[in-house]
Protein backbone atom coordinates (compact mmCIF):
# COMPACT_ATOMS: atom_id res chain seq x y z
CA UNK A 1 0.00 0.00 0.00
CA UNK A 2 0.88 3.59 -0.79
CA UNK A 3 0.64 6.82 1.64
CA UNK A 4 -0.42 9.73 -0.17
CA UNK A 5 0.67 12.15 1.68
CA UNK A 6 -2.09 13.65 3.17
CA UNK A 7 -3.66 17.55 2.81
CA UNK A 8 -3.26 18.64 6.15
CA UNK A 9 0.10 20.85 6.80
CA UNK A 10 2.46 19.59 8.93
CA UNK A 11 3.71 21.16 12.02
CA UNK A 12 6.88 23.14 11.31
CA UNK A 13 9.96 21.84 12.50
CA UNK A 14 8.79 18.50 13.38
CA UNK A 15 11.11 15.52 12.74
CA UNK A 16 9.13 13.00 9.85
CA UNK A 17 8.74 9.68 10.43
CA UNK A 18 7.33 7.93 7.36
CA UNK A 19 7.38 4.56 9.40
CA UNK A 20 5.46 5.83 12.31
CA UNK A 21 2.89 7.29 10.05
CA UNK A 22 2.17 4.19 7.87
CA UNK A 23 1.91 1.78 11.06
CA UNK A 24 -0.41 4.06 12.31
CA UNK A 25 -2.88 4.48 9.40
CA UNK A 26 -2.06 0.70 8.63
CA UNK A 27 -3.58 0.36 12.61
CA UNK A 28 -6.51 2.40 11.83
CA UNK A 29 -7.55 0.88 8.70
CA UNK A 30 -7.25 -2.64 10.07
CA UNK A 31 -9.13 -1.73 13.40
CA UNK A 32 -12.18 -0.14 11.03
CA UNK A 33 -11.46 -3.26 8.68
CA UNK A 34 -12.10 -5.46 11.57
CA UNK A 35 -15.17 -3.90 12.38
CA UNK A 36 -14.58 -0.96 14.91
CA UNK A 37 -16.74 1.25 14.31
CA UNK A 38 -15.98 5.12 14.58
CA UNK A 39 -17.33 5.86 17.65
CA UNK A 40 -15.18 2.98 19.51
CA UNK A 41 -12.46 3.73 17.53
CA UNK A 42 -9.97 4.97 20.38
CA UNK A 43 -6.30 6.95 19.88
CA UNK A 44 -5.27 4.57 22.45
CA UNK A 45 -6.45 1.65 20.42
CA UNK A 46 -4.77 2.89 17.28
CA UNK A 47 -1.49 3.44 19.27
CA UNK A 48 -1.75 0.11 21.12
CA UNK A 49 -1.81 -1.34 17.74
CA UNK A 50 0.64 0.17 15.88
CA UNK A 51 2.70 0.17 18.67
CA UNK A 52 3.48 3.58 19.02
CA UNK A 53 2.98 6.18 22.12
CA UNK A 54 -0.14 8.26 21.87
CA UNK A 55 1.64 10.98 21.89
CA UNK A 56 3.43 10.29 18.18
CA UNK A 57 -0.21 10.38 17.18
CA UNK A 58 -0.49 13.97 18.63
CA UNK A 59 1.69 15.53 17.15
CA UNK A 60 0.79 14.24 13.67
CA UNK A 61 -3.14 14.42 14.11
CA UNK A 62 -4.71 16.75 16.48
CA UNK A 63 -8.09 14.29 16.48
CA UNK A 64 -9.23 11.00 15.02
CA UNK A 65 -11.19 12.26 12.50
CA UNK A 66 -8.76 13.92 10.54
CA UNK A 67 -6.70 10.64 11.15
CA UNK A 68 -9.40 8.67 9.91
CA UNK A 69 -9.88 10.90 6.80
CA UNK A 70 -6.01 10.44 5.77
CA UNK A 71 -6.69 6.51 6.52
CA UNK A 72 -9.12 6.08 4.33
CA UNK A 73 -7.48 8.30 1.33
CA UNK A 74 -4.80 5.91 1.38
CA UNK A 75 -7.24 3.31 -0.09
CA UNK A 76 -8.26 4.87 -3.23
CA UNK A 77 -7.29 3.53 -6.25
CA UNK A 78 -6.03 6.31 -8.65
CA UNK A 79 -9.07 7.42 -11.13
CA UNK A 80 -8.88 5.19 -14.37
CA UNK A 81 -7.14 6.22 -17.36
CA UNK A 82 -10.19 7.16 -20.00
CA UNK A 83 -9.09 6.42 -23.68
CA UNK A 84 -11.66 9.94 -24.43
CA UNK A 85 -13.03 8.21 -27.23
CA UNK A 86 -16.17 6.88 -26.37
CA UNK A 87 -18.52 8.16 -24.32
CA UNK A 88 -19.68 4.63 -23.86
CA UNK A 89 -16.63 2.95 -22.96
CA UNK A 90 -15.61 5.73 -20.86
CA UNK A 91 -18.58 5.49 -18.55
CA UNK A 92 -17.83 1.87 -18.21
CA UNK A 93 -14.46 2.10 -17.26
CA UNK A 94 -15.42 4.25 -14.28
CA UNK A 95 -18.34 2.77 -13.31
CA UNK A 96 -16.02 -0.80 -13.71
CA UNK A 97 -13.58 0.95 -10.79
CA UNK A 98 -16.36 1.94 -8.63
CA UNK A 99 -16.59 -2.10 -8.86
CA UNK A 100 -13.88 -3.54 -8.21
CA UNK A 101 -13.13 -0.96 -5.25
CA UNK A 102 -16.03 -2.49 -3.69
CA UNK A 103 -14.53 -5.80 -3.94
CA UNK A 104 -11.77 -4.92 -1.00
CA UNK A 105 -12.64 -5.82 2.11
CA UNK A 106 -10.73 -2.97 3.31
CA UNK A 107 -12.82 -0.41 0.97
CA UNK A 108 -15.93 -1.82 1.58
CA UNK A 109 -15.12 -0.07 4.61
CA UNK A 110 -14.74 2.98 3.33
CA UNK A 111 -17.73 3.03 1.87
CA UNK A 112 -19.47 1.66 5.10
CA UNK A 113 -18.31 4.27 7.17
CA UNK A 114 -18.77 6.79 4.21
CA UNK A 115 -22.48 5.78 3.86
CA UNK A 116 -23.47 4.95 8.15
CA UNK A 117 -21.52 7.93 10.23
CA UNK A 118 -21.58 11.24 7.70
CA UNK A 119 -24.17 12.83 10.32
CA UNK A 120 -21.91 12.03 13.23
CA UNK A 121 -18.80 12.99 11.36
CA UNK A 122 -19.03 16.16 9.39
CA UNK A 123 -15.83 16.94 9.03
CA UNK A 124 -14.66 13.52 8.12
CA UNK A 125 -17.12 13.34 5.67
CA UNK A 126 -16.45 17.08 4.51
CA UNK A 127 -12.74 15.92 3.79
CA UNK A 128 -13.36 12.04 2.64
CA UNK A 129 -15.59 14.06 -0.37
CA UNK A 130 -13.15 16.17 -0.85
CA UNK A 131 -10.40 13.64 -1.62
CA UNK A 132 -12.17 10.73 -2.72
CA UNK A 133 -15.47 11.52 -3.98
CA UNK A 134 -15.55 14.63 -5.70
CA UNK A 135 -12.19 13.81 -8.16
CA UNK A 136 -14.05 11.31 -9.21
CA UNK A 137 -17.26 13.24 -9.94
CA UNK A 138 -15.56 15.02 -12.15
CA UNK A 139 -14.53 12.63 -14.12
CA UNK A 140 -18.10 11.41 -14.73
CA UNK A 141 -18.99 14.94 -15.42
CA UNK A 142 -16.22 15.68 -17.91
CA UNK A 143 -17.09 12.23 -19.74
CA UNK A 144 -21.06 13.57 -20.02
CA UNK A 145 -19.98 17.01 -20.85
CA UNK A 146 -17.75 15.64 -23.86
CA UNK A 147 -20.74 13.06 -24.98
CA UNK A 148 -23.31 16.47 -25.13
CA UNK A 149 -20.88 18.38 -26.98
CA UNK A 150 -19.67 15.21 -29.60
CA UNK A 151 -23.52 14.78 -29.87
CA UNK A 152 -23.14 11.79 -28.38
CA UNK A 153 -25.57 12.34 -26.04
CA UNK A 154 -28.85 14.40 -25.79
CA UNK A 155 -28.29 18.13 -24.89
CA UNK A 156 -31.14 18.18 -22.70
CA UNK A 157 -30.13 15.54 -20.39
CA UNK A 158 -29.38 16.81 -16.59
CA UNK A 159 -25.97 16.02 -16.14
CA UNK A 160 -25.89 16.01 -11.99
CA UNK A 161 -29.01 13.68 -12.81
CA UNK A 162 -27.69 11.26 -14.70
CA UNK A 163 -24.10 11.12 -12.92
CA UNK A 164 -26.43 10.17 -9.54
CA UNK A 165 -28.30 7.89 -11.93
CA UNK A 166 -25.17 6.33 -13.02
CA UNK A 167 -23.46 5.73 -9.43
CA UNK A 168 -26.71 5.23 -7.77
CA UNK A 169 -27.48 1.75 -10.04
CA UNK A 170 -23.78 0.39 -9.03
CA UNK A 171 -24.11 2.16 -5.03
CA UNK A 172 -27.05 -0.43 -5.20
CA UNK A 173 -25.72 -3.24 -6.35
CA UNK A 174 -23.17 -2.96 -3.94
CA UNK A 175 -25.57 -3.17 -1.16
CA UNK A 176 -27.95 -5.43 -2.46
CA UNK A 177 -25.86 -7.79 -4.95
CA UNK A 178 -24.67 -11.13 -4.32
CA UNK A 179 -22.15 -11.31 -1.66
CA UNK A 180 -19.44 -13.13 -3.56
CA UNK A 181 -18.59 -10.34 -5.47
CA UNK A 182 -20.40 -8.75 -8.60
CA UNK A 183 -20.86 -9.59 -11.88
CA UNK A 184 -17.71 -8.84 -13.84
CA UNK A 185 -19.76 -7.45 -16.77
CA UNK A 186 -22.22 -4.99 -14.45
CA UNK A 187 -20.78 -1.83 -15.18
CA UNK A 188 -21.22 -2.35 -19.07
CA UNK A 189 -24.89 -3.93 -18.32
CA UNK A 190 -25.41 -0.79 -16.22
CA UNK A 191 -24.49 2.13 -18.93
CA UNK A 192 -26.55 -0.12 -21.48
CA UNK A 193 -29.35 -0.33 -19.60
CA UNK A 194 -29.42 3.54 -19.41
CA UNK A 195 -27.90 4.87 -22.37
CA UNK A 196 -30.51 4.29 -24.88
CA UNK A 197 -32.42 6.97 -22.47
CA UNK A 198 -29.60 9.59 -22.87
CA UNK A 199 -28.14 8.88 -26.34
CA UNK A 200 -29.06 11.66 -28.90
CA UNK B 1 -46.48 4.85 16.12
CA UNK B 2 -47.77 2.09 15.69
CA UNK B 3 -46.70 -1.82 16.61
CA UNK B 4 -46.74 -3.97 13.75
CA UNK B 5 -46.91 -7.99 15.25
CA UNK B 6 -43.65 -9.18 14.57
CA UNK B 7 -42.89 -11.88 12.52
CA UNK B 8 -41.24 -14.06 15.17
CA UNK B 9 -43.39 -16.31 17.27
CA UNK B 10 -44.09 -15.15 21.23
CA UNK B 11 -43.06 -18.58 23.07
CA UNK B 12 -45.60 -19.79 24.42
CA UNK B 13 -47.92 -19.33 27.49
CA UNK B 14 -46.39 -15.89 28.38
CA UNK B 15 -48.10 -12.93 29.77
CA UNK B 16 -48.67 -10.43 26.82
CA UNK B 17 -47.69 -6.74 28.11
CA UNK B 18 -47.78 -4.41 25.22
CA UNK B 19 -47.22 -1.48 26.96
CA UNK B 20 -43.42 -3.03 28.06
CA UNK B 21 -43.07 -4.41 24.40
CA UNK B 22 -43.60 -0.62 23.58
CA UNK B 23 -41.67 1.26 25.87
CA UNK B 24 -38.68 -1.54 24.53
CA UNK B 25 -38.80 -1.34 21.18
CA UNK B 26 -39.25 3.00 21.84
CA UNK B 27 -36.33 2.84 23.77
CA UNK B 28 -34.31 0.68 21.22
CA UNK B 29 -35.38 3.33 18.25
CA UNK B 30 -34.22 6.27 21.12
CA UNK B 31 -30.94 4.96 21.90
CA UNK B 32 -30.19 3.75 18.07
CA UNK B 33 -31.98 7.99 16.96
CA UNK B 34 -28.83 9.00 19.47
CA UNK B 35 -26.31 7.46 17.37
CA UNK B 36 -25.90 4.23 19.59
CA UNK B 37 -24.53 1.94 16.84
CA UNK B 38 -25.20 -1.71 16.73
CA UNK B 39 -22.09 -2.65 18.06
CA UNK B 40 -22.59 -0.45 21.34
CA UNK B 41 -26.26 -1.13 21.74
CA UNK B 42 -26.63 -3.11 25.04
CA UNK B 43 -29.77 -5.11 26.27
CA UNK B 44 -28.85 -3.39 29.74
CA UNK B 45 -28.98 0.19 28.18
CA UNK B 46 -32.22 -0.93 26.51
CA UNK B 47 -33.90 -2.42 29.78
CA UNK B 48 -32.74 0.52 31.96
CA UNK B 49 -34.07 3.23 28.87
CA UNK B 50 -37.15 1.58 28.37
CA UNK B 51 -37.95 1.31 32.60
CA UNK B 52 -37.83 -3.00 32.56
CA UNK B 53 -35.87 -5.56 33.80
CA UNK B 54 -33.62 -7.37 31.38
CA UNK B 55 -35.63 -10.62 31.88
CA UNK B 56 -38.41 -8.57 30.41
CA UNK B 57 -36.76 -8.31 27.26
CA UNK B 58 -35.58 -11.86 27.57
CA UNK B 59 -38.40 -13.09 27.71
CA UNK B 60 -39.67 -11.82 24.07
CA UNK B 61 -36.94 -11.38 22.39
CA UNK B 62 -33.41 -14.17 22.75
CA UNK B 63 -31.17 -11.64 21.29
CA UNK B 64 -30.31 -8.43 20.29
CA UNK B 65 -30.39 -9.07 16.43
CA UNK B 66 -34.17 -10.19 16.34
CA UNK B 67 -35.10 -6.89 18.70
CA UNK B 68 -33.87 -4.52 16.80
CA UNK B 69 -35.30 -5.91 13.69
CA UNK B 70 -38.67 -5.94 15.17
CA UNK B 71 -38.00 -2.35 16.17
CA UNK B 72 -36.94 -1.21 12.34
CA UNK B 73 -39.90 -2.78 11.16
CA UNK B 74 -42.54 -0.57 13.07
CA UNK B 75 -40.55 2.48 11.55
CA UNK B 76 -41.88 1.38 8.18
CA UNK B 77 -44.92 3.05 7.08
CA UNK B 78 -47.30 0.87 4.66
CA UNK B 79 -46.75 0.78 1.51
CA UNK B 80 -48.23 4.02 -0.37
CA UNK B 81 -51.68 2.74 -2.52
CA UNK B 82 -50.74 2.97 -6.61
CA UNK B 83 -53.91 4.12 -8.84
CA UNK B 84 -52.42 1.20 -11.18
CA UNK B 85 -53.49 3.52 -14.50
CA UNK B 86 -50.30 4.91 -15.51
CA UNK B 87 -46.29 3.52 -15.00
CA UNK B 88 -45.53 6.94 -14.47
CA UNK B 89 -47.41 7.83 -11.88
CA UNK B 90 -46.89 4.59 -10.00
CA UNK B 91 -43.34 4.67 -10.22
CA UNK B 92 -43.53 7.88 -8.42
CA UNK B 93 -45.56 7.19 -5.87
CA UNK B 94 -42.86 3.79 -5.26
CA UNK B 95 -39.90 6.56 -5.46
CA UNK B 96 -41.79 9.49 -3.27
CA UNK B 97 -42.33 7.17 -0.59
CA UNK B 98 -38.30 6.83 -0.53
CA UNK B 99 -37.64 10.32 -0.33
CA UNK B 100 -40.36 11.11 2.50
CA UNK B 101 -39.32 7.90 5.01
CA UNK B 102 -35.45 9.11 4.64
CA UNK B 103 -36.91 12.89 5.77
CA UNK B 104 -37.80 11.50 9.20
CA UNK B 105 -34.51 11.01 11.43
CA UNK B 106 -35.86 7.78 12.92
CA UNK B 107 -36.21 6.07 9.52
CA UNK B 108 -32.49 7.98 8.63
CA UNK B 109 -31.54 5.35 11.38
CA UNK B 110 -32.92 2.78 9.85
CA UNK B 111 -30.96 3.53 6.20
CA UNK B 112 -27.77 4.13 8.14
CA UNK B 113 -27.86 0.61 9.99
CA UNK B 114 -28.88 -0.82 6.68
CA UNK B 115 -26.20 0.38 5.03
CA UNK B 116 -23.49 0.16 7.63
CA UNK B 117 -23.73 -2.65 9.29
CA UNK B 118 -24.90 -5.34 7.02
CA UNK B 119 -21.71 -7.57 7.11
CA UNK B 120 -21.60 -7.53 11.08
CA UNK B 121 -25.27 -8.43 11.23
CA UNK B 122 -25.80 -10.99 8.44
CA UNK B 123 -29.13 -12.24 10.49
CA UNK B 124 -30.44 -9.03 11.57
CA UNK B 125 -30.44 -7.80 7.71
CA UNK B 126 -32.40 -10.83 6.16
CA UNK B 127 -35.03 -10.05 8.44
CA UNK B 128 -35.21 -6.53 7.54
CA UNK B 129 -35.09 -7.45 3.89
CA UNK B 130 -38.13 -9.74 4.65
CA UNK B 131 -40.04 -7.04 6.27
CA UNK B 132 -39.07 -4.03 4.58
CA UNK B 133 -37.39 -4.22 1.93
CA UNK B 134 -38.64 -7.13 -0.37
CA UNK B 135 -42.11 -5.69 -0.28
CA UNK B 136 -40.80 -2.72 -1.68
CA UNK B 137 -39.36 -4.28 -4.43
CA UNK B 138 -42.46 -6.31 -5.22
CA UNK B 139 -45.12 -3.15 -5.68
CA UNK B 140 -41.61 -1.91 -7.72
CA UNK B 141 -41.55 -4.70 -9.68
CA UNK B 142 -45.12 -5.49 -10.31
CA UNK B 143 -45.39 -1.95 -11.52
CA UNK B 144 -42.81 -2.70 -14.08
CA UNK B 145 -43.88 -5.64 -15.36
CA UNK B 146 -47.53 -4.52 -16.03
CA UNK B 147 -45.58 -1.54 -18.19
CA UNK B 148 -44.24 -4.20 -20.15
CA UNK B 149 -47.32 -5.94 -20.68
CA UNK B 150 -49.21 -3.13 -21.32
CA UNK B 151 -46.86 -1.70 -23.79
CA UNK B 152 -45.80 1.24 -21.78
CA UNK B 153 -42.05 0.09 -20.82
CA UNK B 154 -40.28 -1.68 -23.62
CA UNK B 155 -40.56 -5.33 -23.81
CA UNK B 156 -36.90 -5.90 -23.70
CA UNK B 157 -35.73 -4.12 -20.42
CA UNK B 158 -34.61 -5.93 -17.47
CA UNK B 159 -36.72 -5.61 -14.87
CA UNK B 160 -34.44 -5.84 -11.52
CA UNK B 161 -31.91 -4.02 -13.64
CA UNK B 162 -34.54 -1.10 -13.97
CA UNK B 163 -35.33 -1.34 -10.51
CA UNK B 164 -31.73 -0.93 -9.35
CA UNK B 165 -31.29 2.10 -11.41
CA UNK B 166 -34.62 3.84 -9.71
CA UNK B 167 -34.06 2.56 -6.13
CA UNK B 168 -30.08 3.54 -6.61
CA UNK B 169 -31.16 7.11 -8.10
CA UNK B 170 -33.14 7.37 -4.76
CA UNK B 171 -30.54 6.06 -2.29
CA UNK B 172 -27.60 8.61 -3.92
CA UNK B 173 -29.80 11.70 -3.30
CA UNK B 174 -30.27 10.26 0.40
CA UNK B 175 -26.20 10.58 1.02
CA UNK B 176 -25.35 13.13 -1.49
CA UNK B 177 -28.36 15.30 -1.45
CA UNK B 178 -28.81 18.59 0.14
CA UNK B 179 -28.86 18.61 3.96
CA UNK B 180 -31.63 20.22 4.55
CA UNK B 181 -33.86 17.82 2.68
CA UNK B 182 -34.52 16.22 -0.90
CA UNK B 183 -36.63 18.61 -3.25
CA UNK B 184 -40.28 17.62 -3.74
CA UNK B 185 -40.28 16.86 -7.23
CA UNK B 186 -37.26 14.51 -6.90
CA UNK B 187 -39.37 11.51 -7.65
CA UNK B 188 -40.31 12.68 -10.43
CA UNK B 189 -37.19 14.39 -11.63
CA UNK B 190 -36.03 10.63 -11.70
CA UNK B 191 -38.63 9.16 -13.28
CA UNK B 192 -39.18 11.13 -16.21
CA UNK B 193 -35.12 11.17 -16.51
CA UNK B 194 -35.04 7.59 -17.34
CA UNK B 195 -38.58 6.46 -18.50
CA UNK B 196 -37.45 8.09 -22.27
CA UNK B 197 -34.99 4.66 -22.18
CA UNK B 198 -37.43 2.34 -20.99
CA UNK B 199 -40.25 3.79 -23.06
CA UNK B 200 -41.62 1.52 -25.57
Amino acid sequence: MTIQEPATARPAGRPRSEKAEKAIIDATLDLIGEGTGLVELSIEAIASRAGVGKTTIYRRWSNKEDLVADALATLQAPLPRLAGVSVRDDLIVLLDSMRSEAGQVRTRCVMNIAFSESDRYPRLMERFVDIAVEPRRQAMREVIRRGIASGELRPDIEVEMSMAILSGAMIWHHKWGPADGLPADLAERIVDHLLPGLAA
